[in-house]
């Protein structure tokens, strides 16, 4: 089989470049280890920068999110009791999107599989080859290898994935932040407390409101690295997430039986450079944020914007400039991302290991930025995605 | 004796607090356990925001600084080897002015002499007594004890001086931060490398090219907490100045005999409350921030403001409303400078413990406050001074 562009992962990032690509009438092929159904099994966040939502729609798969989506024109920091929103839309024009990252995965597929777009799902062993020169793919399926000649390779499947290990050792530099603590979140069917996200920063940790519709909501709280999921009982995570939330907030809130819940690390990761001849690493497969802030999905739709740019330039200008220019313009926009989340994480949660003073400075942080339009709109301007 | 306002230090808190008493109409009585000579032989820092410089003004002591002073509309930031500007007075409307404190209380001084205000030097064991009833002060001088009744004891007499220390055990709170490296300081009659000041991350560590007139240049650069100045030969500081600037101000820069060279510890600290019944702390007596930034002096300034308010109404009112509020107003602005002091800090220098991803992330903020004019703003806003 041959193809111009070869997207390895079909998660919002391979989905979303394969809609451009063939918006643009680029040839392109999919490849995943796994199915449809487990893919839209992952529980992920999902607040949509307006970039973001730009996107979506012009790749052609935006029409349920405007129909379901919600929009947030502001969200709240609560410190020591006190509440104080950034009036995200006042401040910057702009608002986010709240949309189920899972949703908009399926509006892709779905969106794909109407246009007859090529995936193909259970590819076991996807490997990339020779992307100095001539690359191609190759993957197994239904017992035989099989090989597709392309002109690029996307790497767009995650953390994990085999498109940054067959990177490794070819000059890739890993730069990295681990957090002492993670994140116990649970999913309910319960109304939202709030009908903005809520980031609340307490003596006995952070806690965030946040939710997936009218009807789901998705809480947090910060968490020991060492505690296990099965100490925590329904109960014990509502009593302790009221615990951090102002009294307003915590006594209005409605509770209800988990239909998730699960403890996930905070990290910060870059892999530089994000392109190596013809291959490219996108979203995950080349960075990772806290979730903080919600920069993840957003930073590989930046990521895709910069690639698509790229490889259309490519087909239609017969140009290399700006596929070449890939990494340092994706990183560039990657680095302030991950400033922000790094910052968001910092001013918002307990460190184990800092002392009175920082708590201070965290708290007047908070009291600066209730004084100051220029600190509530540089925040908020990295909350709804600094320009591409 | 018997005054309405007994000031403990001779250095600019204690001085400008007196003349403002002054202006108004109300009793003081300076001491100092040393003489003038000995206070004006102390080599300080010297950026004054608007706020400052305007409360000299109005103690009647400003014409030499509008003479003899620096107006800077803005600063430079340099990180790897680039170098970006913060025009103050473009994004806030305010210029700082650049004129030593040793100038500014030579003024002060000068200014008190002239309208025959008392000052004590040389006052030994000087004591504040009785300070929740009938205050008084006690000293030593000429073989004698001495005691001055009064309303009001202000303790501006710096972080090692007798007020705070006669307020420990009583609810005083400690905040501190203690900073992994020193500044190591030259001062050189040579004309300044830049007409503003330049702050400089590099990887061998900060450097700041600063001035005190046009013909007297301050310079410093970032060391281990071991180093000692003696391991400091001229030659050696101003070759590692070389390294750690921009090549073109590297090569503009003018050498000469330093006329003084220290080595100065990094500290943030704050001390709550700051009145205890009719004593107040003042300035360096209740708190110490990082030079970065350059907000000691400052800070020393805004409780003066504060505190002269209280003083004011007090006499002026009957009412000790403003009294009463000294230490929370007085505390919520400092804890922003401390923020922002510690910012400006963390943002410049080189931490030990720090790992390549720290460094990343120092290099993206200024990236960052390249493209966002609400960064630059709010960095700005900080270093011009925090409306009171």
């Amino acid at each position: 089989m041959r193809t111009q562009v070869a997207i390895i992962g079909s998660g919002p990032a391979g989905l979303l470049l394969g809609a451009l690509l063939d918006n643009a009438g680029i040839d392109n092929v999919i490849l995943d280890r796994v199915d449809r159904q487990y893919i839209l099994s992952r529980i992920r966040a999902g607040v949509l920068e307006s970039g973001t939502a730009a996107m979506l729609d012009h790749a052609g798969a935006g029409a349920r999110m405007h129909q379901e989506g919600l929009v947030h024109d502001g969200f709240s920091l609560s410190f020591a009791g006190r509440r104080h929103r950034i009036d995200l839309k006042g401040l910057t024009g702009k608002s986010v999107m709240v949309y189920g990252q899972t949703e908009l995965t399926r509006d892709l597929m779905d969106h794909r599989e109407r246009l007859d777009g090529k995936t193909i799902y259970n590819a076991k062993h996807v490997t990339p080859y020779d992307f100095d020169d001539k690359p191609y793919v190759t993957y197994e399926k239904d017992g035989a290898t099989h090989r597709i000649a392309c002109d690029f390779i996307a790497g767009c499947d995650g953390y994990h994935g085999v498109s940054r290990a067959s990177v490794e050792g070819r000059g890739l530099e890993h730069f990295e932040k681990i957090y002492p603590f993670g994140w116990l979140g649970v999913l309910a069917d319960v109304p939202p407390v709030d009908h903005e996200l809520i980031y609340a920063n307490h003596t006995r940790g952070f806690a965030l409101c946040s939710q997936r519709s009218l009807t789901r909501s998705r809480y947090y709280i910060q968490v020991p690295l060492e505690d296990k999921v099965e100490q925590w009982s329904d109960q014990a995570f509502w009593d302790e997430l009221r615990r951090r939330l102002p009294r307003d907030v915590a006594e209005a809130m409605i509770t209800g039986p988990s239909i998730e819940k699960s403890i996930a690390p905070l990290r910060s990761y870059v892999a530089e450079p994000l392109r190596f001849g013809s291959l490219f690493l996108v979203g995950d497969a080349g960075h990772i944020v806290p979730p903080t802030g919600a920069k993840g999905l957003n930073l590989a739709a930046s990521d895709v914007h910069y690639l698509f740019e790229g490889l259309r330039e490519f087909y239609a200008e017969k140009s290399n400039a700006c596929i070449k220019a890939y990494s340092g313009r994706a990183l560039a926009r990657i680095w302030k991302a991950e400033r922000f989340s790094w910052s968001m994480t910092s001013l918002t949660h307990r460190f184990p290991a800092n002392g009175e003073f920082d708590q201070k400075v965290q708290e007047s942080e908070l009291d600066y930025l209730s004084s100051s339009n220029a600190a509530r709109t540089a925040m908020a301007e990295n909350y709804v995605g600094l320009p591409y």
